[in-house]
């Protein structure tokens, strides 16, 4: 195994994977509660929860294609660990599906004066990151898309203004008719599965974070119990994230050493952070509403499990705090 | 969220939606142990259980029929709560999935005189009930069909009559070539997958009772454990209601007033009926084999959890009732 | 449903219908890590785990090939009985799918004369063993296929010899463009997944030795954990019989007699081995290393059910040991 080719001669697009999914949600706008205008700029939007309510299905959906057709996302509705409702993802490319593209690493903002109106920013996530390749994590990976069509997820509760879209379609390389823009606020159905559905990037992040080498994670999965999207927002971006922080449970698959695996293992749960036990609402709050005042380790899974395919062991840490998540979201009639 | 507009402005055709599926069922008949026949009438008769075995798959796929198109359902085999299959079913449209077209509504009776042998009765299910729109249900929820094919499944042991077959061509306005009759006896594989299927719809015909808003559901997922069909036909009836009342799970997602939306968690689970406790078969005998004697109350899921989007609230009651249903189903070898 | 017809007038061609999944694999090979390479014979290689990494979504795709298109084998990451991830295996026609396909019987060796070079020995297994038809079984369970392609699976470190494909090609009556061989050391990822997935047809097999009449089953369902692939190939396959020893759980639908299925259900689990409660590596070095020497009764799932569709009952028997797992595969980090 040590002296494995390099990952792939050409490696794959994830615009171009995504393609199809975008065609699908496009598609079955009627059936999944989404609406696809395009705009005046030739720009498609999928507005999935602004104007219209979305749902779960175009949530998983928008998850699969943020991974850039290179992982799943389904429901699981076995009601396990007490909660009805989860969410399963994997992917036998989770560098290049999670880092590469589903990953909200592009910061869009726009001043007032840019705008004409009000202010705006957003963090981009999905595979038109990978045609832009603004982030230095593209280096890193070493991966870069050089599709003719492109697709971007936004986080947001109104259209981007036509100055953020000008600079997507520069620094992607696109013509307008070849972009897409899929918007799903958090509060949202959509939104909220589309997030819950980070719970194996959120692991790929951390991982990075703490400088395990991304070319030595071959596999992974995981599962994470979906809440119900809040109507106010800091509380649906504090469930979506304690999802992942209290009930996420992540299985990787790496390669090298063996110390490295297992270091990984115990460092990557969510439990090595100080702030870890609260509601993130919370924890948000106490940090004044300043997410870079709040403790980086804390963005991670629950439960941690790494597979390491040179010594085939298998390390765990961490676990789920299920009565934590039942508290918060569980009310008995 | 309060100034939503109307679901859709054109409503999607479960008809439609499902010929597909009904064409994938004729293709892989061999496969699915079912058999295709066109009727001297020139309609397609799929026979799911009569004279051939039929499979849970079959059942699985005719219970996605049922829905229109407009609900997944597949099997769970990891075992969850002691017992080895579970089948596992979501919608994004529930009401139109599971009371448009699901639910078992449209009564078809053709007395001696009119058979010209025995007399026949059956309850039509799925998509075509929407083209005929007898029910008052569908001026309810405001959905009526107007697709060139239809299918319709029927829980009986033997092709319906010439005179029912008529009746259906007329009140669905079809060529004969142009409707499917599936039929599948709850004694066999793919009666029973396909009863157990209706754990969703049954949470919405109760909540449709309990007088709740159908507008107001606006997605839905669930499971129950799928028995053994039964040789006997009360049993097999009794098993398949015995998995949704004690076995079966429902998640809604709901808009509206919260009081609304605990009140309908709180009265929709099965435990909310004097009747509930004992086995189906049982009460039905105790009911001198008279479903108006039997409390309607009891025709529901064990477990229920309602998530209100415009409050962000999560309600839970009910619960599920293993033992009972290990202690009927389960023989220790 | 005593005087039911036979299984089928003509049976599915297994070749077939694993046709479009091999052109899967081949289509997808960059994004699941396999490689396919057209030798110079003519025949094409697919190497899903030697010169290349594989995967576990190859692993699967593999698994659903073995089966000839008659079964479905996914991943279920939702950490069920306390480790994180497992295979679920089903099919509506298990005969065909596991005997008359996926089970490993076909004995393929080559001496050092004949290789020219290191001695050869594979078990092959998939659908092309049912073009060839070498073994009794295919007498006993009645099925040859015909078709004009053919792809075997082979659990080999190095592809076979030209000797091999020689005698492949003439035993299957193919031309050397029709044939496609794929190769899965156990070691790897797609090699551990697809062994793994033999958990139903591990249990068909053992009820084959008990002498339970093939026709009698007519469907079949499971789940077994899935380990990390070790890189030392006994403790390899030590860990894959141990997932279906231990922690494999099989559901089967049958016919006829109602003491038949009670005691098929008793005799079936793992347990009834004197050898059962070690793990399969200690096993086999306590046997020198020869498979002969260890009970036969041993291969079989941990916990079986059996649903006769006669009598209506389900019958239990065995339990898993997951405890042994968690203690052999993981460490905590």
């Amino acid at each position: 195994m040590t002296d494995m080719p390099p990952l792939q001669a050409s490696k794959p697009s994830v615009n171009a994977l995504a393609r199809p999914l975008v065609e699908r949600l496009r598609a079955q706008a009627d059936l999944l509660d989404v609406q696809v205008r395009r705009e005046p700029s030739g720009v498609c939007i999928v507005d999935a929860g602004i104007a219209v309510r979305g749902s779960v299905a175009a949530g998983l959906l928008i998850g699969e294609i943020c991974m850039g057709g290179l992982g799943q996302a389904h429901l699981s509705t076995g009601g396990l660990e007490g909660w009805p409702t989860w969410i399963e993802v994997r992917s036998a490319q989770p560098v290049l599906a999670c880092m590469g593209s589903q990953y909200a690493g592009w910061s869009l903002a726009a001043s007032k004066e840019e705008t004409g109106g009000k202010k705006f920013f957003a963090l981009g996530s999905g595979p038109a990151r990978a045609l832009a390749g603004k982030e230095t994590l593209f280096d890193e990976i070493g991966y870069r898309d050089s599709a003719d069509t492109g697709v971007l997820v936004m986080e947001v509760d109104r259209a981007p203004p036509q100055v953020i879209i000008d600079k997507l379609l520069r620094d992607c390389g696109l013509e307008a008719d070849a972009l897409t823009l899929i918007l799903t606020p958090t509060t949202s159905l959509a939104g909220t599965t589309q997030v819950v559905s980070r719970v194996l990037e959120t692991a790929l992040h951390k991982a990075h974070q703490l400088c395990f080498p991304a070319g030595d994670i071959v596999g992974g999965s995981g599962a994470a119990p979906l809440p119900a999207p809040s109507p106010d927002g800091v509380e649906a971006m504090g469930r979506t994230n304690d999802a992942i922080l209290y009930g996420g449970r992540v299985h990787l698959t790496v390669r090298g050493d063996d110390e490295a695996a297992r270091s990984l293992a115990q460092r990557l749960p969510s439990r090595n952070s100080a702030d870890h036990g609260r509601s993130f609402a919370d924890i948000f709050k106490a940090a004044d509403y300043d997410f870079y005042k709040i403790d980086g380790a804390l963005f991670a899974p629950a439960e941690v499990w790494v597979s390491n395919l040179d010594s085939g062991n298998t390390w765990h840490a961490g676990g789920l705090d299920m009565q934590l998540l039942l508290d918060l979201w569980r009310k008995e009639a």
